[in-house]
């Protein structure tokens, strides 16, 4: 053949091969519609889990770096091993299953959660977001499906005793928190050895902007919403900002019987008072914020003594900072005449352990809503009100909460109970957003 | 002399001598009003009584059957003896310190208090009822005053423990009451055996009806109303009474993020209304009743958790037990209306605690306002708020009470204090007192 045939030739065959990727070769998201979790699976795994540490009240008492917990992670290994996982343990005890992509330099897809509990909690709550990550795995191991990105699924460190894992991975567990006692009684920096992490080399985890394409994270929704509202899938807006203070109130501690009515400085008829200001403030604005006082202390305690001293807890919630600080600055207006009508002084001390809001990624909202829709299932967005790993991911990554329904509102409990087809139902939203995410619009994979 | 000149001669005789006696010999009252208590010998005995269980802080851990105690109390049988008072030890360990009268088969007019403390108490509860009791016996002694009814200072075993002498006295110290375990660890029992009683026999100290002319009992306020008011004496209508009741709070204890705030049964928010109520009740009517709420514990008690269960204590005190039910009735109906209104459910259970309104004497009142004004002092009826020994010798005897203020209100306080001159005073009307009711209209006495 001519130079210029041959020429002609490469690219007639170079046009059709391009006609073909883009006709036939480019994997639309379509081309997974029919691809479902197994509901018994995950059923039946979140009941093996449950074995380890499951207690006499029916639940789960496996905290973080008990020997329950570290046997309940090797469990997790082995399923992660079983959907074709390769297992890392992180320095800061986070187990990640990886799995290739297609295209090894693009960023991971992380998803999962934890399966430490709270002492004496419930099956499902970390576990589901742990079995239904290696559900979606092991469909795509089972389809031959390999997504452009890599996939990690991981299992965060100590979710309930303060977020630890994800802390890490974000930079910001300090080195006093390591030398806080677990729930298992062990430092954490002893647990985390415990579990085959290096507390010495902590910074290693540690990921930055752009080096995690996304995360989603299922969970029960640990509230009644769904449940009362008969709604399959909550699509979570953010993680509610948690500001907690210590109230003091002050009058003056006298006898009950010697002193009248109108000579007392009644710290607890004082508190009282804050507590209902709380709740009118709480529900006096439209939204969804909250407003808890659930801890009160009272001195000196006695049923013939007019208290003299009262220390309780102010928490707020909200999705926006800016309103958490709107409502506390309306409580201290109502604290400040309260303090005048009942001869008392109230103060308020902010305390540490205060969370910021935490948005989940738009994008990442619009992809579970269309795989809900996609799968038949309805769903509202909706705020967690709980805290989770995903607020800390969220700050390095678009992330994403995928809920469903808490029989009851129950959590943290042995009453804990979620419907085995709203587990599936969840996973399989998961499955589809992971999907979704690797398909994304301007990134379509090629596919031979 | 013929048997008629005789008879006329023992006639004009006798007549002779009706005439003195009428108009000589009976002794009124006048005749004491220039007698005054020594108030240098009532402080420094006061004093010399606190340095038995005088502790750090200033204040007087003297409970009952301690140590300091006993000695406290040889130091008043001391006191007793100096002012010519006979000691005996009853079966409940009462100190009783006789003087004779001129007319022995009168029944004896009793005054005192008693000298035990709470721990870490003050140095005046108690103590000026004792020492101001002894100061009076010093005064007629000294003044060569023998009175027609025999006189007895009592000092009554373990007030602060639950009034154990003076229910002795009226016949309901139970068995049960005798293994009660007292603040100074031994049991009642025991510590009855130590100061000399002898609790097997305890039924031989009961008094019954008739058997007392009267008990006086001079006391400290241990409120803050004659200070207040500028009163010097409070003359007391009564021992009000006092019912107890445990309040149970039961809402629904969940996640405070995850549960909006029109889906909580929040068990301390419910509290807090019916604190509030008891406040309204309290003050809703005239008179001086009380309602406190002084204990509160709240579960699960967690700034994170809304509470779900509530216990505290409801304490009503009047002088009309009436009255306490009717203010109780009205709380009942308001708890109703709040547990609707905040989803919970409140139950009361009552307290075997309650003490029954003991209304004194106004005979004696009569007396103690008339002594009063006599010694130039100012004076106010009102209700004893806090409970003593007299609110059981009520129930057997013609009983007053005769109160002086308390610097602050204060008391069952290491900062508890009265003033040597209102000790002084209360002193001399408890004197002034005794002597009016020993002189009462229809039984003057005859003076040789």
């Amino acid at each position: 053949m001519k130079r210029s045939a041959v020429l002609r030739s490469v690219i007639f065959t170079g046009t059709l091969f391009f006609c073909w990727v883009v006709f036939f070769g480019s994997q639309s998201f379509s081309q997974h519609e029919k691809l479902r979790v197994n509901a018994n699976r995950i059923k039946q795994r979140i009941m093996e889990l449950a074995e380890f540490g499951n207690n006499q009240q029916g639940g789960v008492s496996r905290v973080a770096f008990s020997e329950a917990n570290i046997q309940g992670r090797n469990y997790i290994v082995s399923l992660m091993k079983e959907a074709g996982l390769k297992i890392q343990i992180d320095e800061a005890g986070n187990i990640i299953g990886q799995r290739k992509g297609k295209e090894p330099k693009l960023p991971p897809i992380l998803f999962g959660s934890h399966i430490d509990s709270v002492p004496n909690g419930g099956k499902y709550d970390g576990a589901l977001g742990v079995i239904g990550a290696i559900e979606c795995v092991q469909v795509l191991d089972e389809n031959g499906i390999v997504t452009r990105h890599p996939l990690e699924v991981v299992v965060f460190t100590d979710e309930e005793g303060g977020l630890v894992g994800s802390r890490a991975m974000i930079g910001e567990l300090t080195p006093e928190a390591l030398e806080v006692v677990s729930h298992s009684g062990k430092k954490v920096r002893d647990g985390i050895s415990a579990v085959g992490g290096n507390p010495d080399e902590i910074s290693l985890v540690m990921r930055h902007k752009g080096e995690i394409k996304a995360f989603i994270e299922i969970h029960i929704e640990q509230g009644s919403v769904l449940e009362t509202k008969n709604i399959d899938i909550g699509i979570v807006e953010g993680i509610v900002g948690i500001n907690w203070w210590d109230v003091l109130i002050e009058g003056f501690s006298n006898h009950a019987g010697t002193t009248p009515m109108d000579m007392r400085h009644d710290a607890l008829l004082s508190a009282a008072h804050l507590i209902i200001a709380v709740n009118r403030v709480a529900t006096g604005v439209p939204g969804r914020q909250v407003g808890t006082v659930g801890r009160i202390q009272c001195e000196p305690g006695a049923p013939n003594v007019i208290p003299g001293r009262v220390v309780m807890s102010l928490e707020l919630r909200d999705l926006s900072a800016k309103k958490i600080n709107t409502l506390y600055e309306k409580i201290q207006k109502e604290a400040k005449a309260i303090a005048e009508k009942t001869k008392t002084k109230i103060s308020f001390t902010p305390i540490d352990a205060t969370a910021v809001p935490a948005p989940t990624d738009p994008q990442i909202s619009k992809f579970i809503a269309e795989a809900a829709q996609e799968l038949g299932l309805t769903s509202i967005l909706m705020p967690s009100g709980a805290g989770h790993d995903a607020q800390n991911i969220a700050r390095i990554a678009p992330t994403g909460m995928i809920f469903v329904p808490s029989v009851g509102g129950i959590s943290h409990s042995p009453k804990e109970y979620t419907r085995p087809e709203d587990m599936a139902n969840g996973a399989n939203v998961l499955l589809f957003t992971i999907l979704k995410i690797d398909l994304q619009k301007g990134s379509k994979q090629i596919f031979f």
